[in-house]
């Protein structure tokens, strides 16, 4: 994703703190562009307290009287909005607006998202500056999110799509051995039953369901090389042991 | 989702504001259980003050000594942690962590998301007490995130989850005025041509691409009757005007 293809715009931000925060959960996620329409204090001492080691995002910040100026050179404008305006817009999740954005970026066009007042949002008029309106489908028992979650939520989900090319969705994919074979696991499984019985735990003339319960038990971990070292090393000291 | 089938367990937290923009961004999710072992401070003024509305989610929360009684009756824990720790261990993004974590709740199992402490995270100890790891893809510029906007990121997730067979994918999913039908856009079309004929502005010997091109503008809009009624009466007084 080319950084500054996506924009990050505060409409009237009160709390110079939140200006800060939202830097830096914007450059946690890989963006640095941020736009900030008639901020009630900027620079200020809070906005860099909070950025932490996000104020770069807050030196090259621009900060314009009005949206119009903030979104001019955007060819896809969204704008963060609660549910139920008088005139229905067009309205996603911040999954698919990411989408939305990271398409159009790739087209070489600039996308701005817009957040609004910490306390009343985006007015009408300035929603319908936008092409798109997003809705972050909070729980109707407290609908009103902190500024800077909403702008970490969109950045996330931006990054999220950025890198989702590389993300493993296989909770296993980064191991440092390599697996076990098929015919480890049965030389691995004589040896456990061959111990079972020398150690009198499984009674081969009675054998019940032992050594298929620890056949699924085993199966399921996927056993890399060095552990399955491992646990071949304890059966063969137990029979140490035992033998003695 | 139960709401208490799935619990947030903050370690060792320094700040009381982190832990009270926690409770904020749970009950924003609908989350409400939260687990605090050995808290820096707490109960604590700046926590109540950084939760806004969601101090029930404080009150209610149990604080503990050891992890180990914070997670003690659940049956899938999930840590955060960042990439690279000495022995791999299961880890997913929070997009597939919150599909475990459903799925797992939906079989009546507790879950506990665990998140460290602000400036080091868990320790490897601490890690080694969870089934699975969660790492959030953040940017290589700047890795580390706030303890709250960790917590949203995660709450938005199972939001998501819990919330995606009723969210729509089509941005025009919710409309207040009926699309126009074929047939409609049409008529609009003929209507259209007619009074650009009229003005002067389409040439009818030399039409060109013009109307091709109109009919892709409006044809990508998707117009509702209202819209089509008021298009259409534009075109009727432009008609009118013209004529007397």
């Amino acid at each position: 994703m080319n950084k500054s293809a996506i924009c990050i715009v505060l409409v009237n931000t009160s709390h110079p703190g939140n200006i800060g925060a939202v830097a830096r959960a914007m450059k946690n996620m890989g963006l640095v562009e941020l736009r900030l329409v008639a901020p009630a204090r900027f620079p200020a001492e809070e906005a860099n307290w909070r950025a932490v080691a996000a104020s770069d995002v807050l030196e090259s910040a621009l900060v314009v009287d009005t949206l119009a100026e903030a979104i001019g050179d955007c060819q896809l404008v969204i704008g963060t909005s609660a549910r139920g305006r008088r005139i229905p817009w067009p309205v996603l999740d911040p999954r698919h607006c990411a989408e939305q954005a990271l398409r159009a970026a790739g087209r070489e066009q600039r996308v701005a998202f817009v957040f609004g007042r910490e306390d009343r949002g985006l007015t009408n008029e300035e929603l319908q500056q936008c092409n798109l309106h997003l809705h972050i489908p909070t729980h109707e028992d407290y609908t009103s999110l902190n500024l800077a979650m909403a702008v970490q939520i969109v950045a996330y989900e931006l990054r999220m799509q950025a890198v989702s090319a590389e993300l493993p969705d296989d909770a296993c994919a980064h191991w440092d051995e390599p697996l076990s074979t098929a015919a480890a696991m049965e030389h691995y499984y004589k040896h456990l039953e061959q111990t079972l019985i020398e150690i009198g735990f499984l009674d081969p003339a009675a054998p019940r369901q032992l050594m298929p319960r620890l056949r699924r038990l085993y199966g399921r971990l996927r056993l890399d090389e060095m552990e399955m070292n491992i646990l071949r090393g304890i059966l063969t000291e137990t029979q140490k042991r035992i033998r003695t």
